[in-house]
């Protein structure tokens, strides 16, 4: 499998539902809604949104009838980017290269394009109901809205922030990114499951694999960080270093780290083991994290 | 009808509620929590809660199916408040006679506590699914999503901020108000008439009223920006005088906007001309707009 060009087609796809779920860059007012675009169309790599999909495709699920799913994920994750770059939050000048939000909208328009997200993502997750029963769509907007919640999303970001300059104990290091990182990638390949009809054997085993992988991105990440490419990265380095984030990598050193990301990355793999040759996309999404550049 | 002990009785109701739906202060991470339930729990009126109840009571519904209804539209309200509260918004820092959210609990921890409650909102309408069809549900997720969307409330946020110190267009003010205060109202009013099974006729003639409210509600909380007691008020007044907002005693003068405010109290209360008893507490909601003091 080729994975980069597997994840290229699923983001494509992605990217398209996200110009029609968004509204047009011109309508009133323009602010807002160019701020939007400009921060979800701002080159990720639809991670979130390609495992949504992925998961359906495990289960024999169709793409096109869950995109609106992968896209609220795409959403949901722009929003807690916009919101976590702010001054009062990371303090962060770019992002993908790019200035973020807050710099080149200011941060009023910033925090309201962040609010916008996380209510379109909702809006969108309405649309599967041209699809599904409505009993399900709402059981995977509740799932949704509890990941991105205080038991989820948001804890994550209150621990990291107060955690930063502190010596912290490795499971408070577990729960940010369990909470930060993982919540939002557990619920997106949840959701992908859920609406291709998962039985209660798969949805357990993909849960299983998408925390694992949710683990193992973030402390991947957490090592570029410190290891990776600025250009590639598009941000600067060592960014976790300054503000004394609690990391793996602070805490255990750069090896450790990379052998707990593999840990993790041999837990989500073995997690598919129930499954055959279509879960490989899945599969080949975690193997991948060992050798991120970016 | 004693009024104020009918909405007080309504907001007892749904401050229980909220009790119920909101985590526990001390719930980990306790910072969130607290200033989520600080916010919440500030006195407010549940004017939308409340009309969310009585748009359903006027067709028949029972206040305690649709309460998860009512207590999501005062989650939404809390959290556009404490945004626009922010620093880099309206920058206030009291708000019915407390210090606001980002003063006890910093910046960082207010706007995660408005993320926070703009999520549960969506979480809190998940429960309706207990007595209501989920098609239904659906829909009220539908509509208040949209509602407090950059076709609603947030654009009306985003015109608001832009239109500081600036000469606007009465049509500019209008379209502030409509979107700014009364698209929380309208849809306040449209979830409990739709949960209460409101046929086209009686939809039609509530969102008029909601519409009609919210006008007067925002031109009679200008004019008491303008003429207010600080103590009632629990802010300081004619803020909106400083930050040259963009309101109809600024633009037409008093008087004017008091005519305004009857005017749009008028149609209110002709919009509800089909209904008998049963939406007295509408009609009065709408007539004490008119003798305001807080």
């Amino acid at each position: 499998m080729n994975w980069e060009r597997e994840l290229a087609a699923r983001a494509d796809l992605i990217n398209e539902g996200l110009d029609r779920y968004l509204p047009p860059a011109a309508l009133y007012p323009p602010s807002i809604h160019e701020a939007m675009r400009y921060s979800i169309f701002a080159g990720g790599k639809r991670l979130r949104g390609a495992l949504t999909l992925a998961a359906a495709e495990a289960l024999g699920g169709e793409q096109a009838r869950i995109l609106p799913a992968a896209c609220a994920l795409e959403m949901l994750h722009t929003y807690s980017l916009i919101h976590d770059d702010l001054p009062a939050m990371d303090d962060d000048d770019f992002r993908r290269g790019r200035p973020t939000c807050h710099r080149v909208f200011g941060e009023a328009t910033a925090i309201l394009a962040g609010d916008a997200l996380l209510t379109l993502a909702f809006a969108t997750l309405c649309h599967l109901k041209r699809d599904f029963p409505p009993g399900l769509v709402l059981q995977v907007i509740e799932e949704v809205a509890a990941a991105a919640g205080t038991r989820g999303l948001i804890a994550g970001q209150v621990v990291d922030l107060e955690s930063e300059g502190k010596q912290v104990a490795p499971d408070l290091v577990e729960y940010i990114h369990l909470h930060k990182t993982a919540a939002l990638f557990r619920v997106a390949v949840r959701a992908g499951a859920l609406l291709a009809g998962a039985g209660e054997h798969a949805l357990s085993a993909l849960t299983d694999y998408a925390v694992a992988f949710g683990l193992a991105f973030q402390i991947t990440d957490d090592i570029l960080d410190l290891t990776g490419d600025e250009v590639l990265l598009g941000k600067p380095v060592k960014r976790d270093l300054a503000r004394q984030k609690a990391t793996y990598p602070a805490l255990f050193g750069l090896e450790r780290a990379r052998e707990l990301a593999a840990f993790q990355v041999r837990k989500a793999l073995q997690s598919l083991e129930i499954f055959g040759a279509e879960a490989e996309f899945l599969r080949e999404a975690a193997r991948c994290l060992l050798h991120r550049r970016s």
